[in-house]
């Protein structure tokens, strides 16, 4: 998929929308893990893990690799990366709008003294 | 609700998991608007617009103002912050980590030429 298309968004923000997903990012941050080590400090079972991992990796924030046995779970900088983007766009816009009126206020100000 | 806490993250992830909100969002980034105006160029009823526009001050990223007759939504930067120091803490914490995956596998190089 694009990255950064609508899908992409869609499926990478509901991602984010969950606190065991987000949860599972802040781990893969530190370090490559399997399901079963990622599954181990949670109170819910490794199917349930395994689904959240599941939507992680259609969402194309996590990838995984196979190593032997292993297959880990790595955690993809540049999709994140994708959504600050799309964010900060907007926001930068935004404050962009506040200084402009800020500085018309200003020169309002400027002009009545 | 305090912001960046974890049911602000995922009303404010979930809310920009949609492409009509992403899409108001975007309307909002230059100037505040009313709900007639931002539903004036979709082609889905207003009732809709108005459920999205909803949703989007649940999740704290849009508020509503009074100005006479006038009820117009602004965006809040602060909020769309939170989202991107949320994800960029963990997309800089897995650079650094290729960073110095990067570093020992130079020096391993350097050892074996």
């Amino acid at each position: 998929m694009k990255q950064g298309s609508e899908e992409q968004l869609n499926s990478a923000f509901a991602a984010l929308a969950d606190p065991v997903r987000r949860a599972l990012i802040a781990r893969l941050s530190r370090g490559p893990a399997t399901v079963n080590e990622l599954a181990e400090p949670f109170p819910i079972t490794k199917q349930a893990v395994s689904k959240h991992i599941q939507v992680l990796e259609q969402s194309g924030l996590i990838t995984r690799t196979r190593e032997g046995q292993r297959r880990p779970c790595h955690l993809d900088p540049a999709a994140l990366e994708a959504l600050t983007s799309w964010i900060d766009i907007h926001r930068l816009t935004v404050e962009r709008q506040f200084r402009r009126l800020d500085t018309v206020l200003d020169t309002l100000k400027e002009k009545e003294s």
